[in-house]
């Protein structure tokens, strides 16, 4: 085992946060995070939310000489934001677009129009290591009180979960960088760290440089919203390298770090979040360590359970909106038929006595129409919705059955 | 090599044009089709357009016996119509589904609401073999010679390819069956053998019986629309099993039947597709064999240019219809704008020599609106078609270079 050549690895992971018109200074450090890329020479870069493909162009012809190998992962109507830079060649991708991602009537959160997804890049570290290293970003959570995406999220980090188990089986190492969205001690994390078997770089790092906790979300950056952090007065951790190795490889974590509120020599930060940035050694062992596809921990069979619990109650809420939707749908078609009957009536000379009011029985139908169209598209997207929570469900329960028949 | 235990695999593989309220003697062909299950104990059984839940459960009830696990999977506005029954266990399942599927605005072709996908259920057949085996149906061709829908079906089969490739690099044998919607020579199926290294069982077979050239849609079958079928007078074949061996495994087709008509001893067809019955020869062999994941035939590369090529057309169009939507909005917007303008315009006073036409007014206020919530819509949808062609355009592209620069 010992004398086996090693590879170390370097990973750059961050939240750009590059909403065109709408992020502050983006062009600005959209250029701070090319110059500091091509400077450090990591030897993998994973970013989130570079939602204008015109700022990976740029990044891309800037970045051409250091990494030489790129992708932009399309999807949805905004984009998925997701791209990778490489040293190594990427060889093959696969992007998952998560079946459930939010409502496309909240337009002020946005989610649904980005097609949140995981991009899973097949790349050769050296001789080495085939790589998969996914990059992904799930659902947003907007309050943590009443927090109305939690079964979607949940939905994402088991699908992400499902994703990673099988696609990874004939990689040797795989690499997860992204914005969970999630903080470590929540359901999502433990479910998709227990099910898939992959290793926090924060808590597995030797040496670790940055934020208190990890935190990649803090006060001392001058982008960030302060309110929202009132609770967690030292910031939370919700951008993540995970990792595992399997076949006959060891990863080890040497080095994490992470920026602390700002660009490192500079003033500004690079994004509302913190970069992570991860030194990760892998070694081929003498011999293969099986695949760890997760953990056969009894405590996985309770988070599992933990989260079935929450999408059932996603599926409760989703089937109470898919009835009032279709029940409101209902009565706007029989306002329409109705005023269709009085249509009739008046044609056929009944009630001649009194004017007929022209204007407000248009205006009224417009309205029953309107209604009808809106509530009908609601109705379907939820019967979608209450279709995807009740998959899951049943993929949980099949699994959980599974867990409880192991010795 | 020789001695090793050899499995037996019979696959049952059907289409069951089960749409309630429209399929005829859909009720009789169901009962019909889990009859004939029952008796033939088939080891594995892939159905497609089941699409009420309630003949998945009534088939479910009555096959609990002879194939104790069974899945329905679960996606879309209908169903994804897709289950799968075994007398293996099933131990995981993960569905996906295409990123593109069609249009929802065409709603007598309705593949858009159904959300086609592909189910894999993960099975373990006997001590032998971890077993994928995919259940899938492909977008419908609704008109070979102006087939609008092929970029998108090319996408499907693309997308298909690439989650077999990823899913399937750990398992010992991949067994796929559906409806692809595609004639044996289409660039679609080129594409999908020749990029996962999938075997025809019609082609492999030692023995076939059934319809001449493998038909699955003849016109034998009474509920066959053969005005489809004049240039095809032997019928055509879309319906497949595909497998392939990974591992340390081979596969053999040992024999292929498919159903000529109607269900064998009856007077009524199981559907208006034939169903596929394989019965494969899986043996353990000595040595691994290493993972054929495709061909790397040249052949290949020109195979990926022809469907790229298709798919460039398609996202020439996707474009065309993305700018005139946007423009039909735009002008909508306009015209509600002037509308705004001339109400204003009265209200201040202006032009009260002449009566003010309210009812024109409205009727003209709500026909702006509707257009523009309509051209909205469109113009959202071609946006994310143009995405999800682009970056199957880009993937392509990349396998392309690959495969080109293969010595």
């Amino acid at each position: 085992m010992e004398g086996e050549p090693t590879l170390r690895l370097r990973i750059f992971d961050l939240n750009c946060w590059a909403i065109r018109y709408l992020s502050r200074r983006r062009q600005e450090r959209v250029r701070l995070i090319g110059d500091t890329l091509r400077h450090e020479g990591f030897d993998l870069v994973l970013l989130q939310e570079v939602w204008s493909e015109q700022d990976y162009s740029e990044l891309k012809v800037k970045l051409a000489n250091c990494y030489p190998f790129s992708h932009y992962f399309r999807s949805g109507v905004i984009g998925s934001g997701l791209c990778v830079f490489s040293k190594f060649p990427i060889l093959d991708t696969l992007l998952y677009q998560y079946s459930l991602n939010g409502y496309p009537y909240m337009l002020q959160h946005g989610d649904w129009f980005c097609g949140k997804a995981v991009g899973l890049p097949g790349s050769r570290a050296g001789v080495t290591a085939p790589l998969l290293s996914p990059s992904l970003q799930l659902h947003a959570e907007y309050c943590r009180d009443k927090d109305a995406y939690l079964p979607h999220r949940l939905v994402q980090a088991w699908e992400l979960a499902q994703f990673i188990r099988h696609t990874s089986k004939a990689a040797d190492v795989v690499l997860l960088g992204g914005d969970l969205n999630m903080h470590p001690e929540d359901v999502g994390i433990r479910l998709l760290r227990g099910w898939t078997g992959l290793r926090d770089a924060f808590a597995e790092a030797t040496h670790f440089e940055g934020c208190k906790n990890g935190c990649t979300l803090v006060p001392d950056n001058c982008f960030t919203n302060n309110s929202e952090l009132l609770p967690f007065p030292l910031g939370i951790r919700i951008d993540y390298i995970l990792y595992k190795a399997i076949s006959s490889f060891t990863v080890k974590c040497e080095e994490l770090k992470t920026t602390t509120g700002r660009a490192p020599g500079r003033d500004i930060p690079f994004s509302d979040h913190e970069a992570v940035m991860a030194t990760l050694h892998i070694q081929r062992q003498g011999q293969p360590a099986g695949a760890t596809l997760g953990t056969s921990d009894p405590a996985l069979a309770d988070v599992v359970t933990e989260a079935r619990t929450e999408v059932c109650a996603g599926l409760r809420a989703a089937r109470r909106q898919r009835y009032s939707t279709g029940r409101m749908a209902v009565l706007a078609l029989l306002l329409l038929l109705l005023q269709a009957a009085a249509a009739l009536g008046t044609l056929a000379g009944l009630g001649t006595e009194q004017p007929f009011p022209k204007l407000s029985f248009c205006l009224l139908a417009f309205l029953a129409l309107g209604v009808l169209v809106l509530a009908t598209g609601l109705h379907l997207f939820h019967t979608m919705e209450v279709k995807k929570l009740h998959g899951t469900e049943d993929q949980m329960g099949m699994v959980l059955r599974a867990l409880q028949e192991r010795p």
